[in-house]
């Protein structure tokens, strides 16, 4: 067996970081879905910036990230839409600078009240996330959809 | 950083809770969906409580939910049909008496036999875990569904 | 609380392992559906068969998992088709033998390209985990389909 894989503190520290990314994205999709424009940009470093499927160029930073999901929340709000988000097979590396690369697949379901829910998109998720004051944020997301690359 | 994110022993509990969380809801679903009403009520502490979608009142203790579980299996067997439950984006907290809260959502998933597969619910969760002799058990579950509410 | 339960060291060693395995099913998922059928070989143990649902026999060793996986690829690739395995629901024993036992939940969406993505497939994964130089591997898989058993 190779050291680097059954050195104890080592799988340990692995096991942390693997529970808090996870946890850290229940809260932040959680936020997401429930249409906190500013409790949702904060989950986001000051310069974080969000690459989605379709649009022109990313959103950069909080500002932006609060005006385009208000813009979104109103709009579901409106057609009396409920969005989830699922992100799942999380692949978590440590990177060099102490940042956290994932690489992730994500599902968003669609559900108009009083009709069926339905599967909405499946996506592949692409982060790096940073530690503000400790706290789990994202820097860069990249998100591109399977039925239309 | 802050210090109480930094703190090894209490990542590492964090850590460790969050794999046993997602291991006790492994088994509780797959039993759940085997149709084993007895092994399913076991998951339910003594005085467990389950409040679903639908229900004029939530079903109370063991014996309850072992008559309520064991009707809705024998449907299923009658109508060739399995169900299959994902439990996913889990919010773990731990509470100050001990207790566990997990908001997360959930996936229902619907085949009736020689029929393809098909997406049945999309629905919020809400647990409040316990340790009986040391084993999580629900001691209260609260579901809503997206399509009605 | 039984003793088992909250010896610190079992559950620390617990959750190493379960964050392990989830890390191995996202990048084993995520070699499987890239299509890259050398790498996907390569997570399997030399001698690792894989009985999936409608096969006469189960494919055996990395030889045989190259030559089905590559030919699955090239019928995707000329077909548009993406696919995305997600496991869940993972219920992970150790073995006396130092293997690890796993029944899962696996799910299958399918993009054809500029259709929408679709749940194709609703399956229970039972594998027999093992570690060469360290590193997770599949020995055994048995997938059963929902809609067909």
């Amino acid at each position: 067996m190779r050291a680097e894989s059954h050195d104890p503190l080592q799988d340990s520290a692995f096991a942390q970081l693997y529970a808090q990314v996870q946890q850290f994205y229940a809260r932040h999709l959680q936020v997401l879905d429930s249409g906190s424009a500013t409790a949702w940009a904060e989950t986001f470093a000051e310069d974080g910036s969000l690459d989605l499927p379709g649009a022109a160029e990313p959103v950069r930073g909080r500002a932006a990230i609060v005006e385009s999901m208000s813009r979104s929340a109103a709009a579901f709000a409106a057609a009396g839409e409920t969005r989830r988000h699922w992100h799942g097979m999380l692949d978590v590396t440590e990177r060099l600078d102490g940042s956290i690369g994932v690489r992730c697949y994500a599902l968003v379901f669609r559900t108009v009240r009083d009709n069926p829910s339905t599967l909405h998109r499946v996506c592949v998720c692409e982060d790096v996330l940073v530690r503000e004051d400790g706290v789990l944020k994202v820097r860069t997301r990249r998100v591109t959809r399977d039925d239309s690359h």
